[in-house]
């Protein structure tokens, strides 16, 4: 990601294959606002992002103005909050912003921490294999909840979207992982991850898939049980 | 609890001992909203709780005019956003609101996470020996956070005690299970517990700390390891 000349005093620290990251390197896309990337050395962590989220010592940060804005969820709500001259992720009505809220933290506790598992857990022990199998529901969940939809968000992309695209690029990987076939298991969520790629905010944050399961090889290599 | 007359069309299905249920007893409460509260039998759940929350099929939901709202810290927002002319439990400044989303957000993913470690994990076995250093180093973090504030949200209680305030009651039991001294670690926010539990709001939403011992003996019981 190319430093970007910054209007708005906003600073992103990140990391390329964080989802979370970018979650939040997609929300400034869409929002039109202009921030410096500072992608982080997380085998190294820098005084500034120990700093600046001392309780998690996590990715992303958004710095405004010099002040920090931690974990991503919050970070997209900031955005909307801080910049609500710039077009809005969340929809206005209640219920709707309940409801993108609500799958936005089943992305987070279902598909992302069951993807943990996945690659953490020996292939075929017994906690990976109920690991495949929560995450065969977690996506047919998905799949059932966009339905015939063109977005998560209704008829245009919006923050449930922004919120699960990234885990996009990771299906390859999760499906290779589990050993199972991602387009038999999530078919309508497969041809939605395909409509988002062609947004220009998420094809310059997200990464192939072949680059996710480089990095996925890696994880299990230097984290994954032996 | 008992039912209320209900203006608002709003109904609460709960669980007397549940933090995340007691969180939105608080905020109605907080807010002035009558509702009607519908106590679940989570042992033989009813086909009102399947029906509104079929993903997580989990207490608490909020049911307004018979649409579902799932997700406890999602139904505080919504309380925000469906009933703005109610005195508001979230600031309206972004970065005090983002502020007040992470607190809510460490209670749920480190004190109640390392809560039920504590619990299910064999007493002295590894994981609940980590469990507890985990959960000493969460309180401590708590600690410091409210640090010298009469509430976590400041002058007044907001949004983030309301997310907390229901873990208070719990303290005496992550303290027995830990064998940890809670008034050594955390003081400050022992002595918060209290300033809260002189609120009506709290007061009736929340249960005596050896009712809750009690509940714990009864999980342990039926759910932790043998």
């Amino acid at each position: 990601m190319a430093v970007e000349k910054n209007n708005n005093g906003l600073q992103l620290l990140g990391f390329w294959v964080s989802p979370f990251a970018q979650r939040c390197h997609i929300a400034l896309a869409e929002k039109g606002l202009s921030y410096e990337s500072l992608e982080q050395d997380l085998s190294n962590k820098s005084e500034l992002l120990l700093r600046a989220n001392p309780v998690h010592k996590k990715i992303p940060v958004l710095l405004h103005g010099g002040r920090p804005i931690c974990e991503s969820l919050v970070i997209l709500q900031y955005l909307d909050e801080a910049f609500p001259e710039a077009s809005a992720l969340l929809p206005s009505d209640p219920g709707a912003r309940a409801h993108a809220r609500f799958w936005a933290g089943f992305v987070d506790t279902k598909v992302f921490e069951c993807g943990v598992r996945l690659w953490k857990r020996k292939a075929g022990s017994e906690p990976q294999v109920q690991a495949r199998k929560e995450m065969v529901e977690a996506l047919r969940t998905l799949d059932a909840e966009l339905g015939d939809k063109p977005f998560l968000a209704g008829e245009a992309f919006g923050f449930v979207d922004v919120a699960v695209v990234p885990f996009a690029a990771w299906l390859v990987s999760y499906g290779r992982l589990g050993e199972f076939d991602v387009e038999e298991v999530c078919p309508r969520l497969v041809a939605w991850a395909e409509r988002c790629g062609e947004r220009e905010s998420v094809a310059k944050s997200i990464h192939p898939p072949e680059k996710v399961w480089e990095f996925v090889g890696f994880l299990k290599n230097k984290l994954g049980d032996k």
